[in-house]
């Protein structure tokens, strides 16, 4: 049964400091990972609980950033050694981006614990984070309604068996175009969308950054644009962001029907496009319901006949 | 003063025969060009006129394929020697593509010609062309209600100047965003029509393929999707058949409101993709008004929140 202090949003995935080049600026050992960017955008929408670890290095900074969100941390782990560490730099286009490194760190004997709190939670989105630790998660609740998953080429490549598992088990994939098409071995979005769907969840967004996503599912297809920013900062974290957002105003509605779905989708563009305004968490930190709200009606606007 | 038999719409552009290379299949002389595309697309909206250069070559069966769309062909010359010949090879993603040979032909000392039924048109589309041709065409024309021009990177690297000068004349430039980026030198879209806009149209369409278009106005920013076809058999001419459709919308309409003009985009994503599911204009030739207002209805549920 649920209590009062229960999350009704749990979400799982890596916690990182990154060290970001884009062509006008290099920032170093800035707040990001799948689950921090995902979980401050949850956070508009309700109380959001975090699975994740973290090493000794991670400051209180960091901490009060979450903290800040008022995400609920019984889920976050944190460890001896240093957190989990990327770096990349991003081509002109501010899209393709090469990695430079990845430290694994504390990342590399994490084992997902659901605080007893987490484990009835209805919604729960499975961050970009490898399978086998998404399965571990999944192995911990107790029938939610509505799992998403989210995932990334390296996963595809190197774990393909485990995330099937992961895809068979979920009510939602978001991947975005390039790994639709990695993961099925098709070109064309909607087949990618169709072979996934056969694969297990009902529901497959694919993702296509600048150019908005896809929504498929049985209720048919929902196409919802990206808000066009004036100027992109940073786009590191915007799937997750994006993914985040819908998976708050769902938990937030409690309900997945065609309509708040498609809802869902709009705010994940435009809390998105927020994000990627500035570095790390920034641009989010400052963020207000109202500038969402803002938004929200500047891009239907966009999208009115 | 407008007269019965006076046409409402006028296009002016190439016409080719095309050998096109896709990963899947090789097609030669195929009728092509940008009037060819943007004709037959308006012709579903009402009667169009056709300002072009053929060769001798043209034969019957090109020319029977122009009037089952009843094309007006009043402004198409014929002259000595070949028609305009173009070939080019599509990578695996049906997008880009490699041009093999242009072979200008009757081109080379093509000047168009406004026969006197098309001079009071109300409705001017200058198809991709050489920016000089556009202006020699807007010479003839006696104040239109509205002037569309569409251009390609080959002009803005050999012609920038005489293309400065069209866009300075229009009401409308259409281009794709990679095109957009080239003219100004800016990567952001928004920006990109911005400083088109302060060029002289007041409305630019930047057109992004498979992700859609964006059309920057007076009025704000419309987001039009892209129809996602299930396979596609041949791009080639797609930005062509969006323009033709939208102009023959508009010229139907009779007047370029804001919500008219979202509403011709909308027809053009929809003949465009019509069009694209065949070669050349095979699947033009045996669409129907009722194949357009069937996806069009798609086409919004897709969009409808």
């Amino acid at each position: 049964m649920s209590k009062a202090e229960d999350v009704g949003l749990v979400i799982v995935g890596s916690i990182g400091l990154d060290t970001i080049e884009t062509p006008f600026e290099k920032r170093e050992s800035l707040l990001g990972g799948s689950v921090s960017y995902a979980c401050a955008a949850a956070s508009f929408f309700g109380k959001v609980g975090m699975v994740g670890v973290v090493g000794t290095d991670f400051n209180d900074e960091y901490m009060a950033v979450y903290n800040r969100f008022g995400i609920d941390l019984a889920g976050l782990q944190q460890v001896e050694g240093e957190t989990f560490r990327w770096s990349g730099v991003y081509d002109a286009d501010m899209i393709n981006r090469e990695t430079l490194a990845t430290d694994l760190n504390v990342f590399e004997h994490f084992m997902p614990i659901m605080p007893e709190s987490y484990r009835s939670a209805r919604y729960i989105l499975l961050g970009n984070i490898a399978p086998e630790l998404q399965l571990h998660v999944l192995g911990q609740v107790v029938s939610p309604e509505f799992v998403a998953a989210d995932t990334m080429d390296l996963w595809i490549h190197i774990a393909r068996e485990k995330l099937v598992e992961v895809i068979g088990r979920v009510d939602m994939l978001t991947l975005n175009d390039s790994e639709a098409r990695l993961l099925t071995n098709q070109y064309n979005l909607r087949s990618c969308a169709e072979t996934i769907r056969q694969m297990g969840p009902r529901y497959v967004v694919i993702k296509k950054g600048e150019h908005g996503a896809m929504l498929f599912g049985p209720d048919g297809l929902f196409l919802v644009p990206a808000y066009p920013v004036a100027a992109v900062t940073d786009p590191t974290g915007a799937g997750d962001t994006f993914a985040g957002a819908m998976m708050g105003y769902l938990a937030q509605q409690g309900n997945v029907s065609d309509s708040t779905l498609r809802t869902a989708l709009l705010h994940g563009a435009v809390v998105a496009s927020h994000g990627v305004e500035a570095f790390s968490l920034d641009r989010l930190v400052t963020l207000s319901p109202s500038d969402i709200a803002a938004r929200l009606v500047e891009l239907q606007a966009m999208m009115a006949v």
